[in-house]
């Protein structure tokens, strides 16, 4: 069995936070993370047939000075079959019960092609998008529907007026519920409407990716809803209504998803703890499903580093198993006036995001909107597509 | 509107990573985690509405070295209508895009009895559980049946010998779903078959709760299945499955629900980022229907301390708007010789969870079962149950 069992592999940053050898700290991962139980328990039969994490190689990380904190990266592999294939079990067996454990980080990932297929990875990919769009050879335009509290007719007066602009996408903000102001089916409705009408001027495209965050009884109803009212995707935020089951409703009602970042972010903090970015809204939200995954862009509010959302960006778009690539998102305070500097940064393949600053650019949205367009064409002119 | 619309408080620990005065980071929070646009492009109708979160006070903590980095304690109040009183939603709002900001963690929070009553918290609790059980005046002998990889009947010989030990719960490791080894189906009606058979002969109701974990298309047959076969509980992992996916569906199927902390580690390994357990895996839990909250007792092999663990059992316990309790599960390393301890620092209204040390004690499990039993019995003769 144990020549047989297909196996893929974690790589681990490791801190030690005491004085054990790191080769006990891989140990500790390895069973904590599949049979949990003490070393002496574990039957024989199970390391042979390979169902505890096996150490496959450790390495210590060059130090800038000696009295920093050694660390290693540690990659240990397991059972595919262990994980079932299925989101939570596998994010389970990746990073379960040893989040709780101090000096832990996932940096990289190396799956095999047949969990690549298993979790499909995105079903438009950014060739989907363009093709619905009809939007090529540019970053895409996109925006957040908000202030949370508005009216559904005025969020709806607001997104008509994007659209006449010439946005590519609008997305809910992440707020944006069922609440009483603007309860989902109205708001979707309205909205639909609103852009519909604006479409029909202007033949332009605009989409309309409301949030989707509902209880459990509603979720589904939502998904069903946003694709009868002829919405092409949807935004949800996968660590609060499940890891998976966003990305499988969206599947299911055959809806291009964009991933929001909200609730992530104790990941990020510590170089010693959680996953990178890279890892966790880069290589798992693309491998689940996600087209499009908005992140916290370095310079705004939020404190990404550039390399860090360089890296995102590239796990999202980079080769792995055939997947289809997603767009990268970046956002959080950015503005038109940055337009030109994010080509340079991230290419021509993103989704540009501005947000807030739309609304402060002018109080005509299709003014906001039209000088966010021209800046992304005059950039793109400037600067050329080869980026 | 301002004075009618009901609110909440949280209390934010925030610990400053630049130089601008505590109360524009406060700020920056209360837009965040609502509206999310700049300060000038808020409709002034929305703060006299109070849909922007409002800072209510501002605290700082005192410092026991003057080269400490200041801290404050800032207390944020936001309109309950914002969060729907939906689990996701209220946990957005609380702990959203700000999630991804540095030095923001949650310390407290004060509900509303309104707020109290929608969530419900647990709905068996520590009484409802004693008294399906049969079982008052000692902490309850809880495991976990593993390791991941035994076959369906292995584990449910396991089962079986544990629960004629006179074990009172018996919860799946958590990293035992649906793989090939032990489909949930399988595992489950073989294990409650094992168990109600003990049951005849001891005359002692020992409960089964299954892990629950299904992807979104299988997790509703799972619970109907659990409830169909005589499961009292389950097993769940909230961050993974979806923050309410779980709650919601064991209220459905009339299930006691366990819960487990996997995945939540990210937010306790920093003071100045996240929740505290006792937020996270105590007051959150609890108020979403948590019967039993399983976490890393201190001393075994995680990093929680003696009174992140104790607060955490307070917060489960402890009087919150008329909820009922929740009993504190301590686990992660304990041993048979810990009984007593554990009783001393938790006392009686605990499920104590002792997981591989049964499987490492004795190579019965009913002779396992019976010294983990007896050493309770005899903590409580020797300690009272004035605990």
């Amino acid at each position: 069995m144990t020549e047989k069992a297909e196996r893929f592999v974690v790589t681990y940053r490791v801190t030690p936070d005491d004085a054990r050898p790191i080769e006990a700290h891989a140990k500790d991962i390895c069973i904590e993370e599949t049979v949990e139980i003490p070393e002496d328990a574990v039957p024989a039969s199970h390391w042979d047939a390979g169902i505890v994490g096996v150490i496959e190689n450790i390495t210590e990380r060059p130090r800038d000075f000696t009295d920093m904190p050694r660390d290693y990266d540690v990659r240990i592999s397991y059972r595919v079959d262990i994980t079932n294939n299925q989101i939570s079990n596998f994010v389970n067996v990746l990073f379960g019960n040893i989040s709780i454990r101090r000096g832990i980080k996932i940096v990289d990932l190396a799956l095999t092609e047949s969990q690549a297929k298993a979790f499909g990875g995105p079903r438009k990919g950014i060739d989907g998008i363009r093709a619905a769009l009809g939007v090529h050879g540019r970053p895409l335009a996109t925006t957040a529907v908000k202030p949370m509290g508005l009216s559904a007719r005025d969020l709806a007066a607001l997104c008509g007026g994007y659209a006449q602009g010439g946005l590519d996408i609008i997305k809910d903000d992440h707020g944006l519920i069922d609440q009483h102001f603007h309860p989902f089916e109205e708001r979707v409705a309205r909205i639909m409407d609103a852009i519909r009408d604006a479409n029909a001027k202007t033949r332009h495209n605009t989409h309309y990716y409301p949030m989707v965050a509902g209880p459990f009884a509603d979720l589904e109803r939502q998904f069903s809803f946003a694709k009868a009212q002829g919405c092409f995707g949807v935004l949800i935020a996968p660590l609060l209504i499940g890891l998976d089951a966003g990305f499988y409703l969206a599947r299911k009602y055959d809806l291009a998803v964009m991933t929001h970042p909200t609730f992530t972010g104790t990941h990020f903090h510590d170089p010693r703890h959680g996953m990178t970015p890279a890892i966790l809204l880069g290589t798992l939200f693309r491998l689940f499903g996600a087209d499009i995954s908005v992140f916290p862009n370095y310079g705004g509010r939020f404190t990404f580093t550039k390399e860090e959302c360089v890296d995102l960006a590239q796990a999202l778009r980079g080769p792995y198993h055939g997947l289809r690539s997603a767009f990268p998102s970046p956002a959080g305070g950015m503005v038109i006036e940055k337009v030109g500097a994010m080509l340079d940064v991230f290419g021509v393949d993103t989704a540009l995001l501005i947000g807030g600053a739309l609304l402060r650019y002018s109080s005509d949205p299709m003014v906001s909107a039209r000088a966010f367009v021209e800046a992304i064409e005059k950039a793109v002119t400037e600067k050329g597509t080869s980026l």
